[in-house]
C-alpha cells in the first residue's frame, strides 16, 4: 500500500530534491505539492524532466485545506515553518526540512544515521541542517567513543551555493560573482551553531561551550565538507587508525555512512544520501582532524528527510535512497 | 531472473556511468567489470559511493576469459573496440558505447528512441555517439516528416568536458584551462559526422551531402546541446507549431523524449536518459532551428546503452532509467 | 594634461569594467562616478581592490548637476539611456555602452577596430553590443572583401553570464542554476540583431535580410564566441587561407585584432580589449565558418568604450588597454 | 634604462603570470624566456594575446648559456631549482618562485609586504609559497603585535586549481572531476608547513610547534583563502577591532595589503598582487579568526616575485603591479 506524501516549498532546492526522491520512491505517492511563487503551475513547467507526476498542480499552501496525507515534507524559509505547520492535522506526520523546529519541544531531531530508533516513533521530525549533517556525521563516533574533548571543537565548513536556497536571487549568489570566488561568512554567529552544540552535548554527555563554527561559500552547486579540528585528552595518544576503527564500529550496519581512509571529496556524495567521514590524528599534539562530506541537498536536506520519513512510516530505511552518486 | 552484465572500460566516464545505471537496475546483475589502469582494484576504491558492488574486483580485460554474461557493455577508446570485441562469445550480446562499430556490418546502430523495433532482435548494438544522440533526436521528426531539406543542415553543437573522456589528462582539459573557456574544435572533420550523415540519409531517404557539423567545448562537466539550422522547401511556410506537433506525434508513447515549447537547457537532462527537443521556425525565411539536449553520459552514452540492453534482453525499455534528473 | 572622465552605472558589470580600465589609464582621471543602488557609498566599498580612487563617493545620477567632464561613459540598462543622456552638456563627450543609441541619428556607431577614422571626430559614440563586437569583428573582413554573401549569414553566438548584467539577480542567473547549464534563448528576436544587420549592410553594401542570430548562455563569467556560417558565391572556391589572408590585410596595423590559424578560445581575450578571429572554409560547399572571440566586458563593452574614448579625445588608441589577458 | 629580465618555466602557470606582469612593466624588458615542453616555439603560440613580445623564441633552459640579464625569474617544479639555478652567473639576480630555496642559506625569504628592507639588498630571493603568502599576510600583524600565541595556530587553507601547477595534466585536476568537487589533501604533511612555521617563529620570536595546516582544493582557477584559528593569551580579551587596528598600523603605507572589516573574498584579489586580511575575535573564548586572501598566481607567486624584483633592482615597489583586480 502506498504512502501518501505531500511537499510544501516544492519549488525551492530542498523541496525540489524531496520531489525528485519521492518521485522515484517505491512506496511513496506524491499526492500534494505546494509552493509560493509557482502555485497554479503544473509540476512539469518547473521540472521539465519530472515524468509521470508532471500534471500535478502546485497548490497555494493552506494547511487547513490539505488532502489526507501520511507524511508532509516542509521546506520553507527560516521563520516560516512555525506557524505554517501548527495547523497541520495530527494524523499527518511531518518532516520539517527547514530550521524552525530543531531542538524544539514535541519535535524529534532527526539525526537518522546516529539515532534511528529514537526517530521511528516520532510524528514530528526536525531534519538536521546541512552543515550539522556533515559535521555531526564525522563527530558522533569520536564523541560517543570519548576520543575527543567535546568542549574544544573548531568546525571549518564549506558549502556549495544551493545551500543558500533559491529565494531572492541576490546578485551575491549570481554565477558571475560566485564563479572564481570563495569567502567565509557568518563568523561566530551562524544559525546552525545551536543544533551542532546541542547535539555535541547530547552525544558526548559533556559541554560544547568551546564550539567554533565558520562557514564558507564555495563555487559549486552541491556539496558540503566539514573539516573539524578536535583535541584529545592530553597524552591519550589517539591515532588515525583508532578514529577510523571507532567510526567503523559506530556505523556498523548503518547503510548510508562510509568511513574512508582517504580524505573525502564532496563529489563522492553528489545526488545521494551518503555521508563520508574520515580522520587524521596527530597523537603527539593531541589532535584529531575529523572530516565529513555530504550532499547538502541529500543527507543535508531532502535525502535525510526521506530517510526520516522511511523511519516514521515503517518503510525500509533505504527505500528510494539507493541510487549511486553521480560521477563525474 | 536476473540478467548478467559485464562492463569493460569501467573506470572511464562512459563505463562508470554504465556501472552507476546497472547498479541501480532492477534486473541487471553486474557480474564482471574490467578496466585498463584500474585492474586489480576493488570497485569501491574507484567509486567510493558504489554500495553493494564495492567488493567486485576490476579485471584486466581478456575477451577469451570472460565469465558467462548475457550482455557486455564496452566503453573503450576510439580504435580499441574492433579487435577487443571480436573475440567475445556469440552468446554474449554486446552494446558498444565506443565509436568503432557504428554503421558497420553486423552491428545495429542503436538509435533507441527512433527505431526500437529494429534493435530488439540485435545481438550486436553500436550505441550512437553523444553529439549524434542530441542532433538526431531533434532532427529525426523533421526528416521523417519531410519538413526540412536533408541536404542542407548545419549543426552547431556544444558539449561538456566529460565528452572528451578521462584518458590522458591532457592539460587542455584541466580545470584551470577549461574554466572560463569556450572554443570550437574539429572544424569540418569531427569523427561523429559520418554517423550523423548516414542517419540523416536513412531517416529522410535523401542526401545528407550538405551536412556541416561544428563541435564546441563548454566549461561544464555533463550536457550536450545541438543547435541545428535547417532549411524548409522554399515557400513551404513551416511554422514552429508545425514542427512541435510533428515531433510530438513522432515521439508519441516514447518514454524518454520530451518536446518542449521553450528552448531546452542541458541541465534538464542531467543524470538522466532523457532527450529534450524544441524548434523555432521562421516561415518567411524557410528556416527551422531545431534544438536537442541530452546528458552526454546519459542518452549520449551509458543511458542509451542501457536502453538498448533493455531492448535486446526483453526488459521493459525504461528499466533502470526512470530516475528524475538532478536539479539544480 | 589629464582628461576628466565620469562613469554612470559604475556598480554594474560594464560600468565596473570601465572603472577598472580608467583607473589604470595613463591620461584619464576618474572625476565622477554615479550609480543607482550604490549611491552614497565610497568606491572602495563596492570595489575592495580599487586603490587610490577608493574614497570617491558614488553619486546619485543627475545629468543637470555634473561636474565638468571631458568624457562620460554611460552603462545603463536598456531603455534608460535616452532620457538620461539627453541633458548632458554638449561639451561633455559621451560613450554610451548601453544599447539605446546604436544607429541613432547624431550618434556614431563605435566599431573602433573597423572604422576608427569615422569615430575620431564624434562627440556622441554608441558603443557596439557584446555579441555584435564578436560577430562583426569576424565578419567585417569577409564582407569588405566580398568573399561572402551578406544576405545569407547564420550567427550562432555564445556568451558568459556577465553579459546578462548584474541587475535583478534573477535566480536564472544564480550559480546553482547556471553551473552545468547551457541553453539558447531569444531565438529569432534578440535585441542585438538590428545593429548586426545594419553593420553587415554598411560594410558590404548589400542586403543583410537573411541574417539569423541565435544567442546562448554559457556557464562562464566572461567571454563571447560567435560561430558564423557564411556562404560564398557558388563556385568561388574560397579557401581558409584566403579568408585568413584577407583578414590579416584588413586588420594590418590595427592593434587589437588577432587573426589566428587555430579556432580561438574565449579565454585568450579574458580581461583584455582583444578580438580573435579565425576562419575555416570548405570551397566545395561554398562555405566559410567565421569565428570571433571577445571578452564581453572588454571589446564587448568597456574595453571598446575606452578605445572609443581614446579616439575622440586624441589619445593613443591603445592607451590604458595594453594589458595582456589573464591566463589561466 | 630598462632592466633586462628572463623567465625560466614560462609555459607553466607561475611563469606565464610572471610573463604577463613583466610584459606590462614600465621598466622591465623581457629578454629571455625558457621552458621545457615549449622550447623552440614563439611566445605567441603559447600566449595568443601576448602582444609585442610574441616573436620571442622560448629557449631550452641552459644556465651556462644565458644572455646578460639583470633578473631571472625561475618557476620550476619542486626539486628542479637547486641544480638549475646554481650555475646562473652571480651578476644575474634571481627570484625563485619555486619552493627549493625557501629558508636556505644565501637566499632571502621574500615576504615583501612584511620585510621589504631586508629584501632590497638581496641578489637571491626565495619567493614565498602561495599558501604561506595568504597565511602569513594575515598572521604577521598579530604575531608581531603579540596578540596571539605563536604555538597554537590552526590554518585551514583553500586554493584554486592553478595552485597545483600545469604539469602532468593528472585527471584529478581535470575539469570533469574538479567541477563540483572539494576536498582536503596533504593532511599534516604539506610542503608549505616549514616555511610557515619558520616565519611564525621569526616574526613572533616564539615557538611555532603547534602549527596545524590543512590545504583544500576548491573548484576555481585562481585564489587562496586561509582561515586561521588563533588563541590569545587567556584573559587578554582581544577584540576584533583591536586586531583590525593592529593590522592597519602594521601595514600602514604598504601598498598591497588591504585590511577589511568584512570577511574577504578571493575574487577581490583576482589578477592582482593584493592581499586582503580581516579578523573576527571572540574575547570570551580567547579566540581570533584571522583571514587572508591572495591570488595564488599574484601575491602567491608571480605578483610577489615582481614586487621582490622591484625591491632588488631599485624600482618603485609597485611598478608593473598597479592593475586593479578583474571583476566579476
Amino acid at each position: 500500500m502506498s504512502i501518501r506524501v505531500g511537499i510544501v516549498g516544492v519549488s525551492g532546492y530542498g523541496g525540489g530534491e524531496a520531489l525528485r526522491l519521492c518521485a522515484n520512491h517505491p512506496s511513496f505517492e506524491v499526492a500534494y505539492v505546494a509552493g509560493e511563487s509557482s502555485s497554479g503551475s503544473k509540476l512539469i513547467e518547473k521540472f521539465p524532466g519530472i515524468g509521470r507526476l508532471g500534471d500535478l498542480i502546485i497548490q497555494k499552501w493552506d494547511p487547513t485545506a490539505l488532502p489526507k496525507l501520511d507524511v508532509l515534507f516542509a521546506s520553507l524559509p527560516t521563520g516560516a515553518s512555525k506557524d505554517a505547520l501548527a495547523a497541520v492535522p495530527a494524523g499527518t506526520k511531518i518532516v520539517d526540512i527547514g530550521g524552525d523546529h530543531r531542538y524544539v519541544d514535541g519535535w524529534t531531531y532527526g539525526l537518522a544515521d546516529v539515532w534511528p530508533e529514537q526517530i521511528k516513533s516520532a510524528s514530528r521530525v526536525a531534519n538536521p541542517g546541512c552543515y550539522p549533517a556533515a559535521t555531526l556525521g564525522a563527530l558522533a563516533p569520536l564523541l560517543a567513543g570519548k576520543l575527543i574533548e567535546p568542549g574544544n571543537i573548531i568546525v571549518d565548513a564549506k558549502t556549495g551555493v544551493s545551500g543558500a536556497g533559491r529565494g531572492g536571487g541576490d546578485s551575491k549568489f549570481s554565477y558571475a560573482e560566485v564563479n572564481e570566488d570563495l569567502s567565509p561568512y557568518g563568523l561566530l554567529k551562524h544559525t546552525h551553531m545551536p543544533e551542532i552544540a546541542a547535539t555535541i552535548a547530547k552525544v558526548s554527555g559533556g559541554s560544547s561551550a568551546g564550539l567554533i563554527f565558520t562557514p564558507h561559500l564555495v563555487p559549486m552547486t552541491r556539496g558540503i565538507l566539514a573539516t573539524i579540528y578536535c583535541r584529545t585528552h592530553p597524552g591519550a595518544g589517539v591515532t588515525t587508525e583508532q578514529c577510523l576503527e571507532t567510526a567503523r564500529k559506530f556505523y556498523a550496519g548503518r547503510p548510508f555512512v562510509r568511513v574512508t581512509d582517504k580524505p573525502p571529496h564532496t563529489k563522492w556524495a553528489m545526488g545521494s544520501n551518503l555521508t563520508f567521514v574520515s580522520y587524521a590524528a596527530d597523537p603527539e599534539r593531541n589532535l584529531v582532524i575529523a572530516m565529513g562530506v555530504v550532499d547538502n541537498l541529500g543527507k543535508g536536506a531532502a535525502g535525510q528527510a526521506v530517510q526520516n520519513a522511511n523511519l516514521i512510516t515503517g518503510q525500509p530505511e533505504t527505500a528510494g535512497l539507493e541510487g549511486t552518486p553521480l560521477w563525474p
